[in-house]
């Protein structure tokens, strides 16, 4: 065995341990959803139909891991932790269908399969958000996910604001402005930051607040979610600009026809390829503190920037 | 002066007090909200001008009045109870933000001016709904709201209850459903409920919340919030069958342009009038171990019925 096959073979492993926890969690997060998405009889069946239509059955869960992992690292009950998982990934499934409505992104697909608009309405699709939005909040305020009032708050304060006017919403909002208008550099990374980012970011914070975690941790495990979500934005417009719609799972190159800016657009392939590099690099050093306990981390930061879908 | 008179002036003085302090009400709600939704300058500014466009300056702020005035009861401090009732009025103007939309009632004037979607696009009035329910929700979480986070907690779940699937936007989808399909008395009850009776209930209960009332006086605050936000829907399909666009601010007769089943269509003006009226007793009942210092909500019971706008 030579020292090359050697190197490859010791960062295979944690890509290989990283794609199994990816699927357990994600399948943690799908059962935890279904729980909390119980159908109902009566009219209003179609829009919790819809509603389970976007939230289940599909993505990676990046957002519902991240949770999870960072909990992991305080020791939270993973219970309490598949909840808060479950819910902001309600948060994102609802970001998703309103990004997809024909006065928005107007996209026909989505995780492979036809956007919850196309499937059901557009009347449906805006309630559908509306509604998981709202169940998202009310989720992380109920007592069986955490025992502490005081941190169900501080988790309900943290997703307003990552989801809000200067948060997802807002980066959306600038989304909308910038087609067929030349953003700089400097105002489609905060385009992302604030569409994207703060979610991302949210997420790993979310793990830090169910355990309790003193400020300084927290900031850290947040600017660890904060680079990741940077890194992630630009491997997938790079996906966006390279990649198939089998891959992605949606309509491939949308920003280029639509004249968007993007990273991609500006810096060019390999300069953004580096860009996400250099963020997942910076991201780990963020868990310089953590041992082994963080290595699944470490590796997801590995992989959101070499991922392929 | 006769015993008639004598009548009229009884009846009178309470109706004036309340119009007074439905003002005042209005005022401080109006205070509150400009300062939980400041403008921001960068590319995102049109969003949260779009939330203000639509929460701002405008509508009785029933729902606010609510809060504040069952706060009263339990001596809550007002800056405290103006928090509550900002963010159930930051819920209620994106609901109506959303309601608005093409795909939704296609409706162009709300509040006697154009509305969201029209002053704005539609894109940016989807995302200024989003936003604001992601704000109503946080303002509930923040410190300022309550000093003991339980019942922070125990907000933010009331009103994702009350906003949710089970809720507003499943009356929502309700409604979208009865458009040329013919609800029963029972049905279009149940859609009311949920559509807009739970939210008033919410307001109410909200405040019962605030002041930590014990559960049965808790109970008590909800089944008058529910009964008068019945008698308020049944007033509102009165005045959209008789009233003019002037009087209520909106596009008059488009339930029954659409098609749609209402009490009034159901009943007939006479019998829905009774019911309204059979309601605003029920919701006093609820209020017997009250005294004097819920005057205020008695007369706003008669005053949902018979008012004219």
């Amino acid at each position: 065995m030579t020292a090359d096959s050697l190197q490859i073979g010791r960062q295979g492993a944690p890509q290989a341990a990283l794609m199994a926890a990816l699927r357990d969690r994600a399948a943690e997060v799908e059962t935890c959803l279904d729980s909390l998405l119980p159908l109902e009889a009566g009219l209003e069946a179609r829009l919790i139909e819809a509603m389970r239509y976007a939230a289940l059955g599909g993505g990676k869960r990046l957002r519902g891991f991240l949770v999870m992992e960072v909990a992991g690292l305080f020791k939270v009950a993973p219970a309490c932790a598949a909840r808060v998982a479950a819910s902001v990934e309600m948060l994102h499934a609802y970001s998703l269908i309103h990004d997809d409505l024909p006065a928005m992104d107007d996209d026909d697909l989505r995780r492979g399969k036809p956007s919850t608009h196309r499937a059901f309405d557009e009347a449906t699709a805006i309630l559908a958000g509306d509604a998981l939005q709202a169940r998202a909040f009310e989720v992380l305020a109920e007592e069986d996910t955490h025992s502490d009032p005081a941190a169900r708050c501080e988790l309900v304060c943290a997703l307003g604001l990552a989801a809000g006017a200067r948060g997802m919403a807002g980066g959306q909002m600038i989304d909308m402005q910038a087609e067929g208008r030349a953003l700089t550099l400097g105002e489609v990374s905060r385009l992302h930051a604030l569409k994207t980012g703060r979610l991302i970011q949210y997420a790993a914070e979310a793990g830090a607040i169910l355990g309790r975690a003193p400020w300084q941790v927290r900031t850290q495990i947040a600017a660890y979610g904060r680079d990741i979500g940077a890194a992630f934005q630009i491997a997938d417009d790079v996906l966006d600009t390279v990649g198939t719609a089998e891959q992605i799972g949606k309509t491939a190159g949308k920003d280029q026809a639509a004249g968007k800016a993007t990273v991609v657009s500006i810096l060019g392939i390999a300069r953004a390829e580096a860009q996400a590099r250099m963020l997942c690099e910076q991201s780990k050093a963020h868990l310089d503190h953590f041992g082994p306990e963080a290595d699944r981390l470490r590796a997801l930061a590995s992989w959101v920037v070499s991922r392929q879908s």
